[in-house]
């Protein structure tokens, strides 16, 4: 099995605490040692929010150099998307790391997956097609279809929301369909079996991190302003009050919210 | 304007050496210092050359962390399409570097454009829309919906050079059209003003770099087998036999050799 971490901020925020401690599990403090990825949707820019950069590798989270530079090169984001892999369908190949990547609507989208699909054989009569071998892909490729045969013009992240909720059943009948997703403007979850999140916000207090047997102090990086949400499989820390995600819930989380 | 350099190899070879070198023009021997990019198809995986990795920067690329990172990094590839930018049309954000990247037909599609082009203004009914504000990833865009058109089956590298070589002169009479494409399988190269290309194959020389001022015996890093070709706006070397690419030449090349 793998690992999802997500965040979702109101204002760009650096993801460099948590993805200290999710890389370890790639490697040193689990098994996910099979690749990783992780995209961020940067915060400047004539459209806020839609630019993104992406970073997949075949090489142990804990050990791999671009993961070692980003947890030395803060990016400043609103939203993040991350994965570490634990191969179960598909070769261990870069083309198969999460989270993928398409474009609909002008925008960059982009997907991560837990789990595994039995039987899912949708027809992908539109604009994309997987590049991998991942049951995954193949979801994230039918999502986007179906997306963008469900709405004739861009719809509000409220609309967008209504139809993954009632996409995503369709999918999860298949198997185990916990995923993040994110076009920039939401991040959105849903939860099959395990997935995780907590709401921080001022006053910023110490965490204690799982992973590393460190705590660090939320408000030495936070201000009144800040208002964040993570997302992840399992909780990073162990003193806040991370709320369990039910099989078949959907959320979608703006502005370091939960909005649906 | 800004800088293109492409690469096609017969084997996966690391493109270190030339980027280095184009990377020092982002800053210190030039002025391009409004972002880079550059994209990478990697050997391996179920199906060579589809899987990529993608690294934009707003950073001047002699400078920028991540450039940095992949200067002492290697990635070993088939084909790369790179890119340092000088802003002229759009903003300089992350969403505006080059290269740009879509897929189509399973496959993924890298984009680097030096130039300008003026009222192109195509019309986007497919599946293909920009992201930010340049006119080059508007360009992109056309390209890959007509070629999308233009095939009803995934056409073999022969067949999309043909298109291509249609498609290219419909945008490059609204200006300057230097671009560089890659879809792992090939790397085409349009010169509307300068482009430059070299073959190297064994008996491989010593090169001295044109932007550092030193030499390197490429024997030291390719035997017998390798066979590559170097695409750039400018020459890299100053004692190889660079051709210089005439207006309204599109060229492919595979395998590290010229197909088309």
């Amino acid at each position: 099995m793998c690992q999802l971490l997500g965040m979702n901020s109101r204002l760009p925020a650096s993801l460099t605490l948590s993805f200290t401690g999710f890389s370890q599990r790639g490697g040193c403090t689990d098994h996910h040692s099979d690749g990783w990825g992780i995209a961020f949707f940067e915060a400047d820019g004539q459209t806020p929010g839609r630019a993104a950069r992406h970073f997949v590798d075949k090489e142990s989270a804990s050990t791999s150099p671009i993961a070692q530079m980003l947890r030395s090169y803060p990016i400043k984001s609103h939203n993040v998307v991350a994965h570490v892999r634990k191969a179960t369908v598909g070769a261990v190949t870069l083309e198969n790391c999460h989270p993928f990547v398409r474009e609909l609507w002008g925008r960059y989208w982009f997907f991560a997956h837990n789990g595994d699909l039995k039987d899912f054989n949708p027809p992908l009569h539109g604009a994309f097609k997987p590049v991998g071998s991942t049951d995954s892909e193949l979801a994230f490729c039918w999502l986007m279809q179906e997306l963008n045969k469900s709405h004739a013009t861009v719809p509000s992240v409220e609309e967008l929301s209504h139809t993954l909720a009632e996409l995503a059943p369709k999918i999860a009948r298949h198997g185990t369909f916990n995923f993040l997703l994110s076009n920039g403007q939401a991040l959105w979850a849903h939860a099959s079996t395990k997935l995780h999140y907590v709401q921080r916000q001022y006053p910023f207090n110490s965490v204690h991190l799982k992973d590393e047997d460190v705590s660090m102090d939320l408000s030495d990086f936070n201000g009144p302003e800040d208002r964040l949400v993570i997302v992840v499989t399992e909780p990073l820390t162990t003193n806040e009050d991370w709320v369990a995600m039910q099989p078949g819930e959907l959320r979608a989380f703006c502005d370091g919210a939960l909005l649906v």
